[in-house]
């Protein structure tokens, strides 16, 4: 009997799925329904295949667990040694989140570049004033780093609206379809003083930690709007700010944040020429999230018991989907 | 000797242009480059063809006048008896503001969507708060009142992300591309109750004064989002925040009011459900604007010297371009 956990809220609709691609690869199998933090120590270290982010010290590198199935397209919490035994191998929800977080960052990129942040701070104040001159996404340059599932459906709704992308990536390949022209993340410095727009969806790995430095902000135009919607420790707070306040950027985005939640007598939030949303674009806020993950959860869990490869594993040395 | 009167800001460049147009048309002609409010009386009535939106009070229907090229799309101010000589053609400039009020008209309507709003209340507050749920305009409905170039304009942004769009308007005719359906507008209660995004782009005509009733509010969904970028008086301001306190609809959004400037005392400032801006999604804030503008204004000037037939003609029965 394989003890498969499912530690996400689910519903009668969702278990019922599960407990079908069960007996569909006829193999019997004992669930468990809970949730992340409701999810005991006993269940986890009795599980075969668990669904869902159970906190990492509660694993204990379970030598039981042959597959941890995130919800999250970040895996960092995992990547510790000792956290997962070595047996253990290791999904994200990447593909889940595309829609969701690229339209988060789709509607904050317009929001900054139509101004619409200073006006509902006026609206706040009762204050009719203008701010001034826009501009378009149409015949902008618009720099998308981090070209994964988020980053190519982003690319693909600005450039609906008449911009040009580039697109940065850890590997080099062909130029996938609605991007203009690939630079490699290490040729970043190159491409950076010709965007309009910077999008960053990079994840949190080694690599990536403190990516945006007061010098990669001081070449971006004085024009430039900057948005981040992967992990906080790309940009450190005070990076941001100090480019932000002597002007070296024109305004920004942030859906992440170095510290989270970010502290309320944080300098952030009343910085004018930028934006706050505290980690939503993904998160459970759009319908088609739900029922991405419990796709690719289904699945996995067939794959999985059907002796079949697993889809989205993510790779140890990255933290990647491999 | 023809006396051209340019009541609109204009640089070197693009007074060079107004008189290449003469000289190539062979007519002399004396020009005056001015601005709406410098614009003198005597200056008015000695004019033949006058670029720019000067008092309607100052032109007394002067028999010289045989041109009056708005720089507005609107036309309202003009239309009056008494303004304008029966001679004399007044052309608006549609199809200079399809681009930028369609964007801003776009980046209200994911703002609403997205609930930016109210995490910028949120942020200027110093608060992480989650405001739940968000749609996605990816197979929503999207009702486009008014299909003019920024509606249609507007049609092809949210069609490009996946909505359905209705389009309403005056006349029938057949489905212009990017549109789904086409509704005349006395028959938009039928599809009101089908619309997530009602988006309205009137005129101000004797037809389209307080066209959102109470009633139209209440056929819309209780989720639909509702934004107004056409004329103030489309919507009375009870009306709509009638409509947003009791629930009938769930957001809105308006770049006019039914008075301009909004009085700082007005109750509409604070309803934390509705975004305003201040009559700045055209107002030359986006460099297309000025651009073509001024090419309209070149193109009828040289048709208007070549006894050519005139564009952008408004037509007085409606207020719109014929």
């Amino acid at each position: 009997m394989k003890k498969i956990l499912i530690a996400l809220e689910t519903g009668e609709k969702e278990q019922a799925a599960f407990r079908r691609a069960a007996e569909a690869a006829g193999v019997a199998c004992a669930f468990t329904f809970t949730t992340p933090a409701a999810a005991t120590e006993e269940q986890i270290a009795e599980a075969c295949f668990i669904v869902g982010n159970v906190p990492p010290r509660k694993i204990a590198a379970s030598e039981n667990l042959d597959v941890l199935q995130l919800f999250s397209a970040g895996a960092d919490p995992y990547m510790p040694e000792g956290v997962l035994s070595e047996k253990t191998v290791l999904c994200n929800a990447t593909g889940a989140y595309g829609q969701a977080v690229s339209e988060h960052a789709f509607a904050l990129t317009l929001m900054l570049v139509k101004k619409l942040h200073l006006y509902r701070s006026s609206q706040l104040n009762c204050r009719w004033e203008d701010h001034g001159m826009v501009t378009s996404l149409d015949g902008a340059t618009v720099l998308v780093v981090g070209l994964g599932d988020i980053g190519l459906s982003y690319a693909r709704l600005v450039k609906a609206m008449g911009a040009r992308v580039i697109g940065v990536k850890r590997r080099g390949g062909p130029c996938p379809e609605g991007v203009d022209e690939l630079v490699l993340t290490g040729e970043i410095d190159r491409v950076l003083p010709r965007a309009d727009v910077v999008m960053s969806v990079l994840p949190s790995t080694a690599d990536t930690a403190y990516f945006y430095t007061a010098e990669r902000f001081g070449a971006m135009k004085r024009s430039a709007v900057f948005i981040n919607c992967g992990r906080g420790n790309a940009v450190s707070h005070e990076a941001l700010l100090q480019a932000l306040r002597s002007g070296e950027i024109a305004a920004a985005a942030i859906d992440v944040c170095e510290t989270e939640p970010l502290p309320a007598d944080s300098p952030l939030w009343r910085e004018e020429k930028l934006v706050i949303t505290p980690h939503v674009a993904g998160n459970f806020h759009l319908a088609s999230i739900y029922e991405g993950i419990i796709g690719i959860a289904l699945e996995n869990l067939t794959n999985y018991l059907g002796g079949k490869p697993l889809r989205n594993i993510v790779d140890p040395a990255t933290g990647y989907k491999r």
